[in-house]
């Protein structure tokens, strides 16, 4: 079949690492028989360079149409490059907020999990980490405090900012339904975290989840408060099956999840909507201090890949090819340096998707 | 002198603790000649019990007219404990943010920092322990999301729920200029934490830190995205020394940094209003499950108390001298059960109020 992949290679080491994913893709295309057309779009830091705002209408269009998004990465060095000197609105994270809404991509899936071969990499004990922990993180990405109404205006001569956190019970039961569906094929089992002991939000949120799990009676459901999540990550991270979440919790939560462990340069992301449209991409960020050097990790973007063609197209097959292939090589030894140790074999980028893409 | 001190001990483990507490600023006051008067106030569960709400009137008015208040720890299982088959605002919880408003304890003082005696227990790897880790949390206490506004209706027939973030200029300067203060006394260095490639509110409160270190010329201020936070917090502990943060931020971002030390039984903290009046308790919560045992670790609160003789009282000395006895209790090897392992002395809740008070 012929699939049209919108690329958004973006800033940092973002061309890099989708170069490699595309080298994936093209292999499973050879392999499988699929033909991926990919159309290029500027979104980031790229974008403002080239046309003054990070994502343009034009660009947004082409994702729109396309049967699903590839995204590197965007943005720089906050603080110490041009493209902040500007309103937020137009910095280059702003056509990431644009692109997820404009997507409607309300689901944002993060696995977070151990791998066996990377164990000595992880910032956690070993007794802590046990058998190891395979978790998925389910954000809700399009609603909450990070696109509710916002204002900063004097009161009484006094300064004041209000930013909004607002949702409803259907935004709520649409990213419930789909950690429930992803639980269906794990362990059953999903944390919802909230702050339920005080936000009015995350009463709402518990209780319409509580509604959703009547929908699933194999599955096991708990809440957990956000304070106590962060701190059961760190202390016992093999209890977490599916954790649900809101907006901001899972963007800190999710960060927190892919650090410890050990392998943020492996792991993936999807954002998707209602239906199997998605955008894929590394769960790390731009990377700008070592972007050109050719030594950043494809491999996140390679397993994001992966996803793309597992969820958008119905391609498992060949999804498990990739997956495969990703660790065969990390079993015969290769590394790239963020995840090198002594007695491996280092890497570069390039050299690291040739590799994964001989594999399969 | 007289010090006349409202003391909470609340619900779970809270009554054994502040028992234990007690104990010590008795010794304290007989030893250095100081009279400490105790008013007992009820507030959580146990005011629920006697009264129908968290915290009554005159409750708050006690704790207002005392020179300062030592909290043990409030509330029960949620979802297992009849007081939370309530509204929020009469389930023990409220009751603490009601205090914390009715007090104006705007500043929230969380020290986080490695015992190298219990190193052992700390969760993440000696790697990333380094040198150890020192660093004190000035968590916003009164203002954000925790008081907003906030309400749930039907809008065009679904159910919404809001809840809003503000921050006015002179909520930020005053918690601002407090982290600056307390740096000037450590290794000065603040690392203020929001969200400002998204938030208004972390605009402003980035702007008005920026203003606020204009008047600290020795201390170097760096901003940190809260989601990089949660990483680098596990990722490289040493690299704090204070962190400066909003309400929730710092909710979640503390509760992290305790368990990264791995003895959250030990750590203290304080709340404070603009003067020197503050309300002291232990960083951990009312662990219903041990409550009643006398095997809670009393040293938290204990630390607390100390906090109070010195941030309210000016009792360096003493404070000094409470401080260094729970040091000497440690490496004599004497443990409660959260921090025991073998070939320790394992003691009871009062056993270790007991030794720690020989000490002085
Ligand atoms: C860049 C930023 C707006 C974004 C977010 O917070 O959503 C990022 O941190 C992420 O998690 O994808
Ligand atoms: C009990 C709760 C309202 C409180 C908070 O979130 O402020 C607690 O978690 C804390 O950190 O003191």
């Amino acid at each position: 079949m012929n699939y049209n992949i919108a690329v958004i290679p973006g800033d940092g080491i973002g061309p890099e690492i989708i170069g490699e994913a595309r080298k994936i893709l093209d292999k499973v295309g050879a392999v499988y028989h699929h033909l991926f057309d990919y159309t290029e779009v500027l979104m980031g830091g790229i974008s403002i360079d080239t046309y003054g705002v990070p994502l343009t209408d034009e660009a947004l269009e082409t994702a729109k149409k396309s049967d699903s998004v590839l995204l590197g990465a965007v943005g720089g060095n906050v603080g110490n490059s041009k493209w902040y000197d500007v309103a937020p609105n137009l910095r280059p994270e702003a056509g990431l907020l644009a692109i997820r809404k404009g997507l409607n991509l309300f689901a944002n899936i993060r696995p977070a999990y151990l791998y066996k071969e990377l164990a000595d990499a992880c910032p956690l004990k070993k007794e802590i980490i046990g058998d190891g922990f395979d978790m998925v993180i389910m954000r809700e990405l399009t609603g909450g405090l990070y696109f509710g109404d916002r204002y900063t205006k004097e009161v009484d001569g006094v300064m004041t900012a209000v930013d909004t956190l607002t949702y409803n019970e259907n935004e709520i039961r649409r990213i419930a339904v789909k950690a429930f569906d992803i639980a269906m094929k794990r362990k059953k089992q999903v944390i919802s975290v909230d702050k339920a002991n005080v936000l009015d939000s995350s009463r709402l949120w518990r209780k319409v989840v509580e509604e959703v799990a009547q929908d699933y009676p194999e599955v096991t459901l708990n809440h957990m408060l956000v304070d106590n999540c962060a701190m059961q990550l760190v202390m016992n991270p093999g209890q977490f099956d599916v954790i649900l979440t809101e907006n901001m919790f899972g963007d800190i939560l999710s960060d927190e999840a892919s650090m410890i462990t050990g392998s943020i340069g492996m792991l993936s992301s999807a954002s998707m909507n209602e239906s199997k449209f998605g955008m894929y991409e590394p769960s790390h960020g731009s990377a700008p201090d070592i972007a050109g050097k050719n030594i950043a990790n494809p491999i996140a973007t390679i397993l994001s890949a992966a996803m793309m063609l597992r969820y958008s197209f119905d391609l498992d097959r060949e999804a498990d090819a990739v997956e495969a292939a990703v660790e065969q090589v990390l079993k015969e030894g290769y590394r790239t340096g963020d995840i090198y140790s002594d007695g491996f074999k280092k890497v570069s980028t390039t050299e690291m998707g040739d590799l994964i893409a001989e594999r399969i």
